[in-house]
């Protein structure tokens, strides 16, 4: 009788559905890789929260089993959550040597020590468990970033990472098609590509056209430059630093993670600085306006960041004038688009000159468009494909577009976070699902933020507060002081004082009826209090604020 | 000796600086004229608010001079604070039929009744105190919307209101360039023109196109359509309408506003729709599904529309399946991006297909792009120019295309809401401003939500709020009651007891330090509570809630 075979898992627990937050885990028999260890930054109805990173309750049952973690590239949707899984599963982790310079830093920061940290490079073949893991030399918007082909017991495994295709990259290579076609050809079980860029035709331009523009800005630039760019984009800051030296200016850097970065990255030989060129940001004023260019970080108008603050005038050393200009080397991510506008708005009023995106050709993505993805598809020809970094628009569209390429239907595998997609040697198909999701990061908290906390926060944001204290005499229930009512976020209340008299007068009348019917149980009287209260004040000011009844007995 | 000329007053209220609230003065010794009356909706960080009017405390100073207030088209960003406005300021309104319509209907929500209503129609020339209106008639994705050439005492005044050049428009004429030509020949003093557009290149294409690709996507779709669209762009209506016709589809209306302006446009002769076209939503199920378009709200992802509704299956009527088609005929507003795709991927998650602006020609813009705007200049050809309609970052660049166009830099005006810009028959300079800026309605409140009230809801809504009460004696000072603490939108309590728990203690020992060292007053006692709790709670976990001590006596 023959055993049956045993199934390689291929579980995303972060990734899909979201621009953010990836995770793949891998796993066969005994054996867990899991594949990048990312966060993502909150939804504007998560109120108050600073990151979330994905729920690892899979790898949490399974720890025995996690062999490592293997990073694509040092992004922060790739590596961000790394301190917090690794403060619960000590497992090695590795990646290239500029994302591991950043994780580095990273975990400086969250003052931990010993995680074992394992340099690969691309061409590296790893084994790990019962997986060989094959580094392959890609393009995106940071260096080193890699794709994993993974040898499996049941066939292998293309993983993209994020990836764009760039013959003419900055201080590097291009990504290496050849080894996309030599495994195309040993044969694929499964590739997970990058969705993100999917629904755009045509290519992704280089990095290099980004330079061209730089240099005819540069050119033309009779008074101080500012660019704000990225801080991972270690290509952007070797262009604009190759601008500076070619105008005879000096480089100033501002915010934090731009100068983290490129301290990381000039220590890693990642960035090629000629000596002299950076100045201290205290210098600055020694060389004439014309001599100078400052790269910065807020280029997503971050209202914290170096960028902001010079809109504002609250940067504490850069003090922007009319003529100078700044370029915003970067696309409003989603969601920024007005955050963006008001910095480009609050710097037009201070009479500097703006360049942005509409106007000229100063960014490019790091994300495949689609004859990119077609081409990777082309090469590597694998029998399953799952769409893999991107909303569901994006995991349908590039569903469509490997259909569109030849692949049948049924061997395309759109997934949540959270299937499981098992594979034999020559088959596919979705096993139940495990717990996945989002953890919220508040603070020092990490998941005891909730949908009650939340809701609360929403309803306090939208209308305010009001509290209503009384305190009654545990003898006869009789009232001994108050009721006192305090607002806040609700109305102006020297403006309202009337309103905020007849609110006091609907309690008071309350626990009059109260006392007369003889209810003494608190959950009774505050309800009263609250159902009257909200009544009473929708009708006078159609708003509903958090009402909170609060009995004190002596 | 020459007695000092009066001077003529142009007043933006609103409208510069941002795009909405479009309300500008025009005055002349003892004449006011306003044209439009806009409101604009809340920016994110003005949290509960509802809708944001202009502050018109100087058109208040300056009651008995108003005369009329002069409507361009119907949008809310023109006529939105009508309602508000004219119950403070009697003055009669003169707009064309469609807008008048509009305003109709909302005057009755309002309950106002004694509003004069003067209806005028494209080429119509009235007078107004001293001065003469000239209606002209332009294109805009809204019917009946018109530009004004106003001739005052000193000089033509040319305000374009929102507009396009549409030389195909649907059931309607292309706008009166001529017109525009032959008032230019007269001699315009200035011009003020709608800048939304000012970053696009080229000309914005014609509404027709949009019908074009109706027309292939009815031809191939195989089941139920579903068109989202503004509900004001009576010509897209239209022409989902001939659409359904010619493809034999019943159309089924869902949506407060969308049946509401049909209902409108309808009624006035704006909207051709054959006998039997329509059919009732609770009928639909009669029809096949290859027999429907439903066309509905809901195109910038707002919440509570129909087609969120929809897309959540939330909606009471219609609940959509796989093989529907959604075509969303609209771009997302800038700040709307989010949400817009949030309802892409929830539709599509549900098996419906979706055609967005990135897959096809779905929607065109209502405003004049680079290439208009010159026309606009050329015929116009002002002695001065004040950019409207815009944020800054568009003003700014509508004032480089007329500097190009060869205007000289000093006869053009980038004013601010607030700024006066007074003008003689041949001089043009600013005055001093008046106060102009945000009133803030929420619920049935005008302006009595303020920066302290918001303030407080921003701090609620990222890190809650902790309510610490206590019942002191009268006599002594000792405590009767309490501490206790009342956590809301900060922690999920029941997983945090133990801090909470911790938080009292906190509040017991500052107590105790207040009562031996004989600190009885009130506001010393709250605030030490206040700085220990905050110190302790941002020390556990790194989080700053609202802290609100208050203390009872008895």
């Amino acid at each position: 009788m023959s055993r049956k075979p045993y199934k390689l898992k291929i579980i995303p627990l972060g990734g899909l559905g979201e621009v953010g937050k990836n995770i793949t885990v891998i796993e066969y028999r005994n054996d867990i890789i899991v594949i990048d260890c990312g966060l993502i930054f909150p939804e504007d109805e998560m109120l108050g929260i600073d990151v979330v990173i994905p729920d690892i309750s899979y790898l949490l049952k399974n720890k025995e089993k996690v062999r490592a973690i293997v990073l694509t590239h040092g992004h922060e949707d790739h590596i961000g959550a790394l301190p917090y899984v690794l403060k619960k599963i000590n497992a090695p982790v590795y990646g290239t040597k500029l994302t591991l310079g950043l994780i580095e830093n990273k975990l400086r920061e969250h003052n931990m020590k010993n995680v074992k940290l394992n340099k690969v490079e691309a061409g590296d073949l790893i084994e790990i468990g019962c997986f060989k893991i094959e580094f392959i030399k890609t393009n995106h918007s940071i260096p080193d970033s890699v794709a994993l082909a993974i040898h499996t017991p049941v066939g292998i495994i293309v993983h993209t990472g994020d990836f764009k295709i760039d013959y003419t990259p900055i201080n590097d290579e291009a990504i290496d098609l050849r080894k996309f076609a030599e495994i195309g050809k040993k044969g694929v079980l499964a590739l997970l590509a990058d969705s993100t860029n999917v629904e755009r035709p045509g290519y992704t331009m280089s990095e290099r056209t980004v330079g061209d523009t730089f240099n005819d800005i540069f050119s033309k630039a009779e008074h101080r430059i500012i660019v704000a760019t990225f801080a991972s984009n270690v290509y952007r800051i070797q262009q604009i630093i190759d601008s500076a030296v070619l105008f005879n200016r000096k480089v100033v850097v501002s915010g934090r993670s731009m100068i983290n970065v490129i301290g990381v990255a000039t220590e890693l030989g990642y960035l090629n600085i000629p000596d002299g060129t950076l100045i201290d940001i205290n210098d600055m004023n020694k060389y004439p306006y014309d001599k100078v260019v400052v790269i910065t970080t807020g280029s997503q108008g971050e209202p914290m960041s170096a960028l902001a603050r010079m809109a504002y005038s609250e940067h504490r050393k850069i003090e922007l004038v009319p003529g100078d200009l700044v370029v915003i080397s970067a696309t409003p991510i989603p969601g920024n688009e007005k955050t963006v506008s008001r910095v480009i708005n609050q710097l037009m009023e201070k009479g500097v000159n703006v360049i942005y995106e509409s106007l000229a050709d100063v960014h490019v993505s790091g994300h495949a468009c689609q004859e990119e993805l077609k081409l990777i598809h082309a090469l590597v020809k694998p029998k399953y494909f799952i769409p893999v970094h991107g909303e569901y628009r994006h995991l349908r569209r590039h569903a469509q577009l490997a259909e569109d390429l030849g692949m049948p239907k049924e061997n395309i595998f759109v997934g949540q976070n959270g299937s499981i997609i098992e594979f034999t040697r020559n088959s596919c198909s979705f096993g139940p699902k495990v717990s996945a999701g989002n953890i919220l990061v508040d603070g020092l908290g990490i998941g005891d933020v909730g949908n009650i906390v939340l809701r609360d926060r929403k309803h306090l944001s939208e209308d305010g507060l009001i509290v209503v204290v009384v305190t009654i005499s545990k003898e006869d229930g009789k009232i001994m002081a108050g009721p006192d009512i305090i607002s806040r976020g609700f109305v102006y209340v020297r403006e309202s004082e009337d309103l905020m008299g007849e609110a006091r007068d609907v309690v008071r009348e309350v626990l009059r009826e109260c006392e007369k019917n003889h209810i003494t149980d608190w959950a009774t009287l505050k309800s009263s209090i609250r159902d009257a209260l909200r009544g009473f004040l929708y009708e006078k000011i159609k708003r509903n604020p958090m009402i909170l009844p609060i009995i004190m007995e002596v």
